[in-house]
């Protein structure tokens, strides 16, 4: 499937609002790439795709999980973090996605995991700080982007995580160990 | 051995601050089992005990840990999580405490960990609000622990969260799984 292709049918699976969003998604993913040495093209492809689940009835979502035997743990936690694993098994059987690295991107663009890649980083990023995000203190998380992807990416977490607290929601285990595993990485690099 | 004689010898293996601490933990332990329907005596007996190892070097806290097989993955986190993992131990082997509960209470005070007892949230609790605790926040954990010991300790383990946050330390997964427990236990129950 060629590249316009594809947008226009992941456009059709979603609110012009949120197809306005993967495009500043996309957008950023690219500058992201090529800040930090990862294929702009792997990073635009799965930001193309990372929300093509989003706008799909939940119960849809939690069939393909379930049907498909993906990480169902996942279903006992906030449905925000299904339309990722769903998007990722969609970008491969309906988009053709053969890619691994970039399907992981869309599967782990919410949750994030220990010992991302690059590219989920990047995208993972990219989500979080897209020019239509407007809460406090994303334009520190951009100020940080411009001088290291991992740090940005941990204040990312730190942000999610302390979302979830304020509002009394459970924590996913692997959003934890993404932090723990990037806290990691930057102390062995220091 | 008996009250006093345990409590002689766990003072002489602190300071005289952190015993004092000790026995914050220990009349707030009985006041909260009161409260909620535990067994202040096995509550105290926790909470003297709970530093017993507090003071130790941190080799001997993690040879403890090491050579007895105990959860070895915790000496892979923070140092402070250590020493209640041995205190528990200690208790055992040197003060001959064989209840397993109030042992679980010793080796989880520090971390928490999903489904805690009764007994293991009321020496969590009093260890983090005993009248020698005092940091920002502290006085609303204490009103809540007059209504509710769950919604008390889920504050707490928002607050510990919240530190290692802003300290840029890693997360012991526990205490991740003890909170989202908690949250699951709350929702159910309302």
């Amino acid at each position: 499937m060629d590249r316009q292709e594809m947008i226009d049918r992941v456009r059709a699976e979603m609110p012009e609002k949120r197809w306005l969003h993967t495009e500043g998604v996309m957008a950023t993913a690219i500058v992201l790439a090529e800040r930090y040495g990862e294929d702009p093209q792997r990073a635009e492809l799965a930001a193309i795709l990372h929300d093509v689940a989003k706008f799909w009835p939940v119960d849809r979502q939690a069939a393909v999980i379930r049907d498909n035997a993906l990480s169902s743990d996942v279903l006992d936690y906030d449905k925000e973090l299904w339309h990722a694993l769903a998007g990722a098994w969609v970008a491969q059987r309906e988009y053709g996605v053969t890619d691994p690295e970039v399907l992981d991107a869309i599967n782990y663009h919410t949750s994030g995991r220990r010992g991302m890649t690059k590219l989920e980083k990047v995208v993972w990023l990219a989500d979080y700080i897209e020019p239509g995000r407007n809460f406090p203190g994303v334009d520190d998380i951009r100020a940080l982007a411009e001088q290291s992807l991992d740090r940005a990416v941990l204040a990312g977490l730190d942000g999610t995580i302390g979302v979830l607290i304020a509002r009394g929601k459970r924590i996913y285990p692997l959003t934890v160990e993404a932090r723990n595993g990037l806290i990691e990485e930057l102390s062995g690099k220091s």
